[in-house]
């Protein structure tokens, strides 16, 4: 099934990210031979994909690799056969961001794409197009691997699990960004740190912290408390509360300062708003503007640097290492999106979570952790109901739904507002959203 | 052993509820013959607890029944070989209550007595008096049923049955007020109607409501959103969103107002505090002083209709059936604050839930419920988590787990505010709370 | 929908436990108005039926009652609009029952019609059968309710939960009959007596014994492993060992003994087989030839006495009472066959347990037990798991669904013999099982 | 803590087997430095351990290795500051090993020292011993890890981390034969091959099998049940029936054999003990006897051919392998008892089972495998209830537990066997069962 020449297929492939995922084929390219690559978009990304697609070849060739550079519209040519399916599409574009940032915010809500409100507009946008995408792939090529970027990648990835019969893992680089953080504070390499990860999407804790195999988790969070910053580019970089960090007693992600620092985020929002900076999705698409310019020139043929302020820094190695221990059957231990199966016993087996697990041509087996903190399960428990309510409405468009879900987000103040939110997401939206008549 | 000639012990016996229970004694006195009621205060409460055991006689002897009433402030007297306690407490008096109700909206936080964060306070006040009174029940009455009104009921229940060995069983006001008030919606007697009620203490739902054995549950939602409402004396009388409730498809309680309605209870809050209205506890003080006034007058010897007004109403039923069927051995159903032990297939078998139980000399015995709905899932969880740790907070006075615990709480919208709160908590409450170093 | 002027259908009714039930509607009639009864069995049963029916016709004419009893072949007018259906039937007859018990006998394993591989046999002939029947009430009159007493009525309660939308409750009459035995033990009225009863068909234990509300189980223990015996007819009768008892300390039902005491029943069977006194079925069709012969006395107008030799005394009571309760509305506390939902912990939600259960026009639900005791969850487990095999395989036909199946059946001592026992029945009962292909 | 220079004890260092262990630290000792073996043992076994630790002496010599072999009497000594504990004892020797064995058959009951009545026994007798053992770990080397081979493995483990706070692993050379001798059968690299083991010691199925990461399960199963077998020396070599392995669909494992051709074992064991053979016991006694006669042998200086009949071979594989992974932070995956915590979905939390868990510094943590496959679940149920009783008999010595923990054994066909049983172990061990008075 998986002979040497590997196909793969980037949906999404005009995103500025791509060059990212070129280059980690490139250094893994001994172990990993990649003989196709397709990168397919739809018709508004055209002239971004080809300068991507074009820069991609550039590319691979310096890297004396054989490679092929497959630049298409066609979604069903570059799934057939595939064996590995990359996700990486944004519904509606940086637009459809920006309007899910600001639409929040009128209501005093905090705005963000991937958690709360934000959130949930992305996640009914994308959902119908992710099960078409499954489809293709039921059909066209059933034994590959989605690997699944697209956020709220959580949400995505419990849509696809519940509803499709594709093998799929979900994957985001916040853990290997904090064990890169870490890493960092610690003044080691990144190799030598281990974080034994629990929660959800955006929503992951760092239970226990390991250097060299010794436990060293209480230094770190002292260290983290005092001066140090564990953040993404695209999250204000509020510092933690002592006091909270040492009850917590574990490692909080950077968006778990939407959760635990909401007046905080809100107001920096709002000012950020006011001040005329914009909201991130308005500052992406300047930097976006910039990355492209970039990558049109020709004699660029290698991954420029300004594409780490992009906020998606190790994606790369977060997918392509996933990819190759998948492929070459490793059994290495990665932080990934896949169903519980008991792995947290207080989470029901059918959902997804985002956990250690161990990765092999198998695909990903979660690691058990056993019972949830009771410091962290409420907040885990009130967002598995928020995504699952999501799911379900962005799976059958049911209104009632939509409106339960909003109410179920912790960062919803009240089920008035949470339907005020809505109805501007279903206006706003409506060209998006067919499921919701 | 409960052989004829009950003695039964009421801690907090100077309440201003007391009548109300002595008038339930009274009505099922051929059925539940009580010999002994012991009503026991503390010294502060000594004033107040000689005028309402005198009331207490005089009803008693109107009503021709040779019960014995004894006044007194020794709580062991009263407790060694009772067959029923009753724990009617309100540990620091309506002062407490106050400043539970007001410390909360200097920080924009809902300021009420059993939920959010003056119910976090009301219970690490209680937990250690109601911890020393099972102390009490264990040495001198093991066999002694304790049926707890104390608020926040459902917290102080799981304190009682996570610490100690006494047989207690949480009583809340709620349920049976829910019933009657669908009863007056569709003008029946409230025996013809029926709910399967499931959730916590203040958070419980009404999921099926049935009519002479007919499911009517659609039929009374529907009313409900439209004009009719169920309420609570001390709660604002705001209506439910029709939207809502259909999405709900169960009858939420009036305490969910302050989770679904967060900002209209809160409004209303500051501007009752603004206007000169006062908290709740300052109303109540007012109506307890009217009260009291009453029950001194020589010839009063039944309970007074003003009584109702105290938010307490239904208690009497609540608890005196509630003892009567234990007494008889009834095998009727109430709903009660009582271990889950595998009712709610998705909280843990060991903690507190409110739900339809069998009554009968065994105790208290839940009706299985299965997975809760998706919809209430994450309130729940988060709701429990919030309780479980106050629980501990309250036990062992840890600043950390307290800081946690409000940091749970869904009404408290930041580490920020919660640590705030807490500290305001912490110097207001020092003398009733000598856990906390 | 369930009006004065009820429609009763009895499937399979022809049986000669039919006045038993009739008995039973006649003593409830004041409160249960039956308007018509339909009696309805297969052509081969026509003589039997047309007997029981008139004697049922005079039953209810010496009762001064007007209750219709209809004689027919034709099971979907009985089904039609029924209010309740009863089904009692035995596919293949007793000479299928008399294979059931002989066939395991071969291979030196206990042959008993409703445990081991005699109720292995019998649940797969009757499984395509009883599905049958739950298609025309899911046709013919959705909201009856079935009250299944066919055995292993467990098993087939178990299919029509697991495979139809029937609403459906399982019955047998080992429950009330050691609540009767308990009581003629200790010599009281059985309504003072009340036993917890937790765990699977034909294989329930009395977890705790009350009278008047007291528990009395070690009282009863001790009687029981002295002298008094609690037993069914059809069970050889042996006595329980003293330490045994002691050990398990609750109630073993008397078809425990097959799993606990497997020699001594097994030698018992291979005596009475070789001494000529044949199996239980064959000692029943002796009985059941007496009993027609009685029923056609066109002078008998009641239940003669002899029917209680038959083994299935009680049936009326549980069956009748439990109609009655659902009726009228009751929530009294049955013992029943019902999906367990979280009663029994360590069960899954969805498997069929017996257990007291609250009965009301909304069914039965079942009270909370929480955990089994450890020393019982390991047969009950088995058990169930042997159970939940068969359904499988009578329901799909897969001929190693059914090996393993028997492989999982305590009573059989391995793969060798669970083949033989299997090819056996196959060939035996071929006519019965369309299928098994 | 665990630096360069690891010091290990082996609590029965005399065994015939440690000449195996010796060999596992020789091939690894260049990432496994080890300075000190202390090789404990009992007055009993003097002769024996001062033959095997010479012989341990001229391994290590031959080998160019300076690790110091200490042999002792002094169990605290050896465990005092150890890296790593070993426990490969056998209280009661050989001689308890053959009334184990024996007693059974004596009732027609297999008699094996792991599984049955004679494992029980043997578990009884170790218990005591075992937690002696471990409060010297708790005391005097509080962060060493105890690797139990002790016997029945599963058992033995869940004792210790049941009754103390040891870290331990349970270990057993069953899931690395099946993997050795599945890869014999497909003539390939015994590394080439994965198994996913599931279920408990000794009663471990192997329920996906992969070779290079595919899939090759029914492969391997048609090819076990045409010809090749899997087996181990000491238990007798039946074939499996073929209809039997298609219908489980997994890799039973050696021991099953005692479950699933329960009366085809038994047939053996009593013609072995009547053909003069005898028993394992017996005849483990003669190769013993001539296994210390090679290693008395100044000359010998390495692993003798002739103690791979012995049954234990792989242990050197498994337990030395085990502790490099541990010390070297390795997170391999290896087959282990371990606490279930949720990886089998179906058994509770708390229970040892033997699976295939990530290996590290930080112990062994079970990858998650879901719920027990339905045709397996009854089997393991009652094997793990029959564990727990076992368990809780041999710590509290209570007769009536262990009659309950006998009769919930498969094996044993009836109370009364398991009563006779029982009394005639408890007779014939009573030196070794201080616990039963």
């Amino acid at each position: 099934m998986m002979n040497e020449g590997l196909k793969v297929a980037v949906i999404g492939g005009g995103s500025s990210y791509t060059p990212e995922l070129i280059e980690g084929f490139i250094i893994r390219a001994k172990e990993l031979p990649v003989d196709d690559i397709y990168l397919v978009d739809i018709e508004e990304g055209k002239e971004k994909l080809s300068i991507v697609g074009e820069l991609a070849r550039r590319m691979f060739l310096k890297a004396g690799l054989k490679t092929r550079v497959h630049i298409t519209l066609d979604r069903r040519e570059a799934i057939k056969d595939a064996d590995f399916v990359i996700t990486q599409i944004r519904v509606g574009g940086l637009n459809a961001r920006a309007s899910d940032e600001i639409i929040p915010l009128r209501y005093n809500v905090i705005g963000q794409e991937t958690t709360g409100a934000g959130g949930f507009a992305k996640a009914i946008r994308t959902i119908p197009v992710i099960l078409d995408i499954c489809r293709d792939i039921e059909e066209l090529s059933p034994n590959a691997w989605l690997i699944n970027f697209t956020n709220p990648a959580g949400i995505i990835t419990e849509a696809v699990l519940k509803y499709t019969k594709v093998k799929a893992i979900g994957l985001c680089n916040v853990p290997i960004g904090i064990v890169n953080n870490v890493a960092k504070i610690l003044n080691v390499n990144s190799k030598r740190v281990r974080i034994e990860f629990v929660g959800l999407n955006h929503m992951v804790y760092g239970k226990e912290i390991y250097l060299d195999g010794q436990n060293i988790t209480s230094t770190v969070l002292e260290k983290l408390s005092d001066t140090a910053s564990i953040n993404m580019n695209n999250i204000p970089d509020l510092n933690w509360d002592k006091d909270f960090i040492y009850a917590l007693g574990m490692l909080p992600c950077p968006y778990h300062r939407y959760f635990y620092m909401t007046e905080e985020i809100l107001e920096q929002e709002i000012e950020d708003l006011k001040s005329g900076k914009g909201t991130r999705a308005q500052q992406v698409m300047k930097i976006e503007k910039d990355l492209f310019e970039k990558y049109k020139n020709p004699s660029l043929d290698e991954k420029p640097k300004e594409l780490e302020k992009r906020g998606g820094a190790y994606y790369s190695d977060a997918a392509v290492s996933l990819i190759n221990a998948i492929y070459n059957d490793k059994e290495e231990i990665h932080t990934v999106n896949v169903r519980n199966n008991g792995a947290i016993s207080n989470l029901p087996n059918d959902v997804v979570v985002e956990i250690n697990s161990v990765i092999s041509k198998a695909g990903a087996k979660p690691i058990v952790f056993g019972k949830l903190p009771i410091k962290i399960n409420g907040l885990i428990q009130q967002v598995k109901t928020y995504e699952l309510l999501t799911v379900e409405a962005g799976v059958t468009g049911d209104y009632y739904t939509a409106l339960m879900a909003l109410t179920a987000n912790p960062l919803i103040p009240s089920v008035k507002i949470a339907k005020k939110i809505l109805n501007d997401i279903l206006v706003q939206n409506k060209d998006y959203l067919p499921q919701f008549k």
